[in-house]
């Protein structure tokens, strides 16, 4: 943990809030900062970069060119990023010159299922049961504990399924850690969840905590589908799910917003499946049900504002706009509460856009 | 009138939209255009012009300048003007090489009150009493018809306030119009009215027609102040005030957003004031009250898009953050709804943004 000393002072309109990564999380970022009177500076190892389209400036290079970085740090005022695959190193280059927020840390431990999933039971949070694994014969003598049934995921890269493999026997263990390339992996003991829910919450330079309704979230083929607010988690376990985040952002010493995705089962109640240091596709739902968006919010944080009220205005129900389905856009262009996200080129599985209907307050 | 002849395709995600003009609402239409999925590129003959920071592609160029101008229409699928000065020979001058909305028309008679009030009585429409003015005499001969009390306004490039003056004599009136230059100008019988209201309405490719709810307009030294919604006025006005915009709209044909300033006087009712082919400073609290904003509306009509829904999740009043008022940013930093321009000179009376209460639909 880095403890920060002394908190900075809020940046004025007209700074300059840069952003690593250049998708669509990058975009609405922006978008959110443009809103605010902030200019934004989207830095992307990919020359086909959506949040290209809408930032004041923009710098095409990699992660790991130092030089690129400084330049990049010195015209920013503060720095975020919208994905949590930026290496470490980088971060850690650019704190020399820029305040950067997520610090890190935390993305440190989000890159590794291993070091997420412990740090999480350091806190006393329920997750999965999980072993390291490193070898094919680990990965078998982890199987037999895990209930006859567990999911080998690799600690590091993995999103929207990629990168896992569910598993029902020692040997299928060790086939499939061969199978996803001997990378460091764990296996982790499947769970029966009867759904699955997310808390989108901010934390602010002054210790301030602010987290969104919960959503219901709904997957197809491991990608998300759709978001619905309010979830129907009883009260109670909206209160638990809360006070789950507000304790991993408080161990972070988080600053901005966090996505924490958590299974809620029959039998043991609330268990935390994955934390994201960013901003999340199950909150992309509170741009059109709240006055202050996940994007907003975020921005607010790594600007050192004031958090704004999360308070939902509407009902809501987000559904994502995936590959192929872009393609029907004279269709969906009829929708309001559309977002397109400007993306060139349509791939399976990619997320092209998303949609949020709103009804009022039940 | 320009008949158009066929409808345009809608223009896909990806394609880019031309904005003439670099303030707040090319800033906002910017914005919205980007949540669909569009490019912008932003025209200005100012260097400081804060829609530059969040579009696509800007050029900096006299709206004069043909060859600049026919370059920015070729890197343009569809072209629209964020302020009403824009001279409608540039238009004219863009159509040979682009689809442009709204059309010049619209423009040529916004430009001139004589035209324009002229325009409307044609409609049908009550206006204030008026003459026009190209002499001192002329001045003078029109003041004894207008009850005691007139507006001499410059015909040409008035707004919030300036090029006017209120007089109580011929002689008042005579001055005036050497006070204002000798330019062409009218003279205006002085409305006494209990409130102002402004519809902003929006008609599409297809002649479909959306209007939002009215918003009471309050105004202070002839700058907008604060903008109510709902604005209190009985619904039979309401349908008549949205009636009137649709028949402007009509009447010109109109693709796009265009805001229609009304006077409701306790004697005659309903006259309007001007109209702006524009989205207009009154309807900015759609952005918050709305799920498809004012901004996002006229994109969507440039574009050849179906119109969105203009209906309101909430009730909402909108202040304007007027001229040194912006120096408070870090007070009001805290509010929900808070929308900052990104402009970098503070002058007295310039709109540096705004922000939006709502509040649940009473």
């Amino acid at each position: 943990m880095t403890p920060r000393t002394g908190k900075p002072e809020p940046i004025p309109p007209g700074s300059t809030i840069g952003i690593l990564g250049g998708g669509q999380l990058g975009r609405m970022l922006a978008l959110a900062a443009a809103r605010l009177g902030l200019k934004t500076h989207v830095y992307s190892d990919e020359s086909e970069s959506c949040a290209f389209y809408v930032a004041t400036e923009t710098t095409r290079a990699s992660f790991r060119d130092q030089a690129r970085l400084a330049q990049f740090a010195r015209r920013c005022n503060a720095v975020t990023f919208e994905f949590e695959n930026v290496p470490d190193e980088t971060v850690r280059g650019l704190m020399q010159h820029v305040r950067v927020a997520p610090g890190p840390e935390p993305l440190r431990i989000a890159q590794d299922r291993f070091l997420e999933k412990s740090f999480l039971q350091q806190q006393g949070l329920l997750t999965a049961p999980f072993h390291n694994v490193t070898s094919e014969a680990q990965a078998r003598e982890a199987f037999p504990a895990l209930g006859g049934r567990a999911v080998l995921k690799t600690r590091r890269l993995g999103y929207d399924g990629k990168g896992q493999r569910t598993v029902k026997s020692a040997e299928e263990a060790a086939r499939a850690f061969v199978e996803l390339g001997g990378v460091p992996s764990i296996l982790e003991g499947f769970v029966e969840f009867a759904f699955e829910t997310s808390v989108i919450a901010a934390r602010g330079e002054n210790g301030a905590f602010a987290a969104y309704d919960p959503a219901l979230n709904e997957h197809e083929h491991h990608i998300l589908r759709r978001s619905t607010v309010p979830s129907g988690l009883p009260e109670n376990k909206v209160q638990e799910a809360f006070a789950m985040a507000h304790s991993i952002a408080e161990a972070l010493n988080y600053i901005g917003v966090l996505g924490v995705d958590l299974f809620i089962t029959r039998d043991i109640g609330l268990l935390v499946n994955e934390i994201a240091p960013r901003v999340h596709n199950s909150g992309h739902w509170t741009l059109d049900g709240c006055t202050v968006s996940q994007f907003e919010q975020h921005i607010r944080a790594v600007a050192g504002w004031p958090l704004g009220d999360p308070v939902r205005h509407s009902d809501a129900v987000m559904q994502n706009i995936i590959g192929a389905e872009a393609e029907g856009w004279k269709q969906l262009a009829g929708q309001a509460g559309l977002h397109i996200y400007g993306k060139r080129v349509v791939r399976p599985g990619r997320k092209m856009g998303h949609f949020t209907t709103i009804s009022p307050l039940k």
